[in-house]
Order: C-alpha cells, then structure tokens, then sequence
C-alpha cells in the first residue's frame, strides 16, 4: 500500500523556477498541495499572488488556494529587493500571460500557516521557496506553531561559499533576514537547501531541448519561460545551464536521501556588510565562552546532493504530456 | 650562490605558537629577523613586549629590535579578548620566566614597520601573528607603506569554515576586524593563512615527545610550554595534538609553494553576531550590481597545504641543538 500523501504547502514568490517546482509537485505522487502562500522575492508580493493563481490555472488545478503574505519584511523599513533582473518584471519571463480569473482566500498566508499545522500537527510540510516572512510571522502568531508543522524545507542560505546577491549572502535569506533568523532558531523541524547544493543541480541547454519538444503542458510552458533565465545565467555565471534551485529544494521535501545533511545552528547576520549571511555552527569546538550560536536548537543544512537523479526526476515529471 | 635571506618582520602576540614561529624563525636560513613587533592578543601588548624581549635572550638573540605595538584597537573603544586560557596567564604556558632585560626601542611598532619598508621597498616580509592593528596602523601613517611593503603574510581568518573565538570569527581577526579590514583591502601584497589551512597542520603527542627527548635548546623549552597548549586543545577539540597556527603562516611567508592559494578581495564583517568575520569573493559571479566586494585589491587566500612537509620542516629545525 502506497503511503499517504505528504501535504504540502508550498511558501512562493513565482519565479521561474518557482513556476517549475509548482508543475514538479503537481506531478508528484509522492504529495498534495493543500495551498500555495505568496511572498515578495523574484517579484513583489501582490505579482507572486497574481502569478500563483496564474499557475494554478494553467495546472487546472484552480482547488488549490493561494494565501497572499506580506508585502513587507518582518522588521518593516527594509527596502524590498526584487530580482526581476533574473525572472523579468512579470516574474515569468517577460510573456505576458493574461491576469488570473481566481483570487486569493481570504486568509493571509501567515493564518493559513498557522491554521493548516493546527489542522493536523506534525503532518503538513511548509516548501519556503522565497524570503521567511510568512514562516516568521506565522511563529509569532502561534507560539505552538513551530511544534505543529511537521517539516519546514527552506531554499535558502549559502553555506561555506559565496551567496548569490553578494559575496556573503543568498538571496531569500537577503530578501528578509531578521525573519530567517526567528525561523532558524524557532525550534521547528527544519532541513535547509541553499546554494551551495542546488548550484550543483543544473538544467541544460540539451534539457531544455527536450523540454522544447516534448508535448507536455508544463514542458511548452517552461521551455518559453525558460528563455530569460538562461540570458541570466549567462551572464552572470557565464554557463548554458540554469540553477534548478526551488525544485531542488522541492524534491528534498519530497525525498530526503537526495541529499546529506550536517546538523548544527544556524544563525543570520542581520547588518552590515555580510547581512543575509547563513552561519552553520557544526559544533566541532567546545567554545570556552557562550556564542550566539549556543544552546540553539539543531537544523539540518544539505550539503551534498544527488543531482543526476534529482534531474532525471525532475525531467521526468516535467516531460509528462 | 644561495639567494639573500629575505628580511622578516614578525608581529607577534607571545603566544606558545608565536614563540615556535620566532624560534622557527631564528633557525631558518632563509630569512633574516630584523625585528619583532608586538600586540595584544594571546595576551595584552606590555606582556607581549615583555615576552618578545625574553624569546630573544633565551635564543641569544638580543641584536634584533622589538618595538612595541598599540594597547587599543584602531577605532578604539573594543574590549580586548586576551586568550590567557590558551597560552596561560603569562603568554607562555604559565612558566613564570624571569623577566627580560632588555628594552623595546623607542619608535612604535606602526614606525618601525613604516622605516623598514621605506629602507628597503619591496624586500620587507611582515609576518603578522596576531590582531592586524599595527599594520593598520603603518597603513594609515604612510601613504606609501602598502607599496614599499614587500608581502604581508597573516595568520587570520576562518575561509569557508567556523572560527576558533564562536562558530564565525577567527581569533586575530576577531581581536581587531576594523583594521583587518583596512589591511585586506589596502591594495598590498597579502598572503592570508587562516584556521581553515593550520587546522590541518597538527604537531601530535608523539612529536612532542620527540621534542622532548631532543637536547636542543628552543625543543627543551617549548616541552615546558607546549603543555597548557595540549590541554587547551584536548578540552577545546578533543584532541591530542596542537595546531600549528603561527609556524605555518611563518612558513608560507618563506616558501610560498607550501600551500595552494585563491585568489579574490576579502573583506571583515565588524558588527553584529558575525564580527570578525572573514568573506572571500572567489570572482566566479558576476553580480549586476555594485557589492561592498567590488573593485577591491585581490589578495591570495590560502586553501590547502603540506601538511606533512610543513609539520616536518617545523620539527627538524625546532630539534636541532
């Protein structure tokens, strides 16, 4: 007998890839979304509602709802940071989909966060696809939310390499890095994908011709979205490939021996010129002295990964007609 | 015909590893020691000088200048770390050494680095050992010192690891991140060793017990101290060896070939929870926009190294009577 589907609530700012990772858990036995909750990131937070309801149409799976988030960052006063520059200023490509019939519920992402993890504790996974602002908040709204969700899987941090925003910091932990530091030391059952793993996952260009010639809806789809996020990476990483980093941390969700972990605390620098940067305390040394980091609860970080299987899975589900 | 010593100024925090490096130092034919400069660290800086003078005499080597260095960090007002629970109260394993009879001169250590490398631009080595304030402090005192200086050679930072003072910040670099981050960035040529590299340079019980049983002068002496270094390291990390921190950086001033480098700028985190923390920009990204990273001096990150060469070099020249 099958196992139960995982439910799945997937925390987005769509985003190309986020767009894949949605098709990805769409096609995915192995779980249910039971809801998307939107964030701002790749585009501000009322396009990434927009664009979710969008998804879920062109999916036809208009059952699902969207929760919006918030527009701000935990702290307020952080100036947004939005890396239309990647995914273009419709946060799909620059394709100019028509707006979406549907709305979101009227529940804010937060509350629904908090409402689904009390509807079945220890059974609902959150996907954080974009900056930690709704998982924060919703910690701060209920303080047995942490101990309800039953896994929180961040895409998230640069661990012991350079970030993707700068030198030190990684984008979604960039985007609000107060919130991540609540969600890090909330206590929740946390596993983090950050680019240190998913810069290993690349889609090619020879993939994207399959995608191209494949009948799929999701594969049509993506393969015009596509284009912009290979200009992207061309030049800034100068390669013929695309990071596949939110459906990476999907299927680690999905399937946790894609990737080995070390477990240890993590801590954000939330100032300064390392501001967004993720350090993993891997407990090593007996510090004589108590750090930010002691008597922090333990989360898993990825630190390698399978990525041919992680393709061929993603591929696979993604060519599906 | 051999090639002229290359002249060496070491800026040191005695420090049980300092005291290895500076008699390390005295027995290498490659270099010539025209002087140690001190600053606190492993201890404060009057006792620094105090132990500067004293390695001296008992190497008999009273001809090469100490000058004293700054009691303060470059912007002040920072609470020094003294590491007396690594070295001892006394810098040098709690073995209460008369005190030394000679003086340090009359120039600051931040002069005296200034003069040496307007005698002789682009031959003089410093050696940092400890805090980078002086250097700093020369930095900011001649326009010209970050050119006449031939290399500086540091022993400081975590690259891609936890720091030894919490799980992010180095120790020397934490004891003064404001003036590590003007010497990273003061377009000098910089080697910088840090814990990611000595940690994997380990002098072992069984080399101590052959420094033990050796009749040389400097081997009988550092046996006596080496043993709060060995307890400190047993409780810290478990271990029975010491890291050789301060001989490696000294070594790699003297053979460059010892270790492979990256090449990139380097720039310190000086506030919050990450403070003294040190970033490499590897250059692999191209960001789009302007970063705290761009448009700074490169400077070479040591990665790997020699071990075995390194520990080998250390041990024969330490035995020699």
């Amino acid at each position: 007998m099958a196992a139960e589907p995982k439910k799945i609530i997937i925390d987005t700012d769509p985003g190309i890839d986020d767009a894949m990772a949605i098709f990805l858990a769409l096609r995915s036995p192995e779980v249910q979304v039971i809801g998307l909750t939107t964030i701002y990131g790749n585009v501000y937070t009322t396009l990434a509602t927009r664009n979710a309801l969008h998804l879920l149409e062109v999916a036809g799976r208009t059952d699902i709802p969207v929760a919006e988030g918030s527009h701000v960052t935990l702290t307020k006063g952080t100036k947004l940071r939005v890396a239309d520059f990647v995914h273009g200023a419709d946060g799909l490509g620059n394709q100019n989909f028509p707006p979406p019939e549907g709305k979101p519920i009227e529940d804010s992402a937060a509350a629904f966060l908090v409402q689904q993890a009390k509807l079945d504790p220890g059974k609902v996974t959150v996907v954080a696809l974009g900056p930690l602002t709704n998982i924060a908040l919703a910690i701060q709204l209920d303080p047995e939310f942490a101990k309800n969700i039953g896994q929180i899987v961040i895409l998230g941090g640069a661990f012991a390499v350079n970030g993707n925003v700068n030198p030190a910091a990684e984008a979604n932990i960039f985007g609000d890095p107060d919130a991540a530091d609540v969600v890090f030391t909330s206590g929740a059952d946390i596993l983090t994908v950050g680019i240190n793993v998913t810069h290993q996952v690349v889609l090619t260009g020879s993939d994207r011709e399959k995608l191209a010639t494949s009948n799929g809806k999701f594969a049509q789809y993506l393969t015009k979205i596509l284009d912009l996020y290979f200009s992207y990476h061309r030049e800034a990483y100068n390669t013929d490939g695309v990071y596949l980093h939110d459906p990476t941390a999907f299927l680690a969700a999905v399937d946790p021996t894609l990737v080995t972990c070390m477990e240890g605390s993590v801590r954000v620098q939330t100032s300064g010129i390392t501001r967004g940067l993720t350090i993993l305390y891997n407990k090593q040394k007996r510090f004589g002295e108590i750090t930010e980091w002691s008597n922090k609860p333990t989360v898993k970080v990825a630190v390698t990964v399978d990525a041919p299987r992680v393709v061929k899975l993603i591929m696979d589900r993604l060519v599906e007609s």
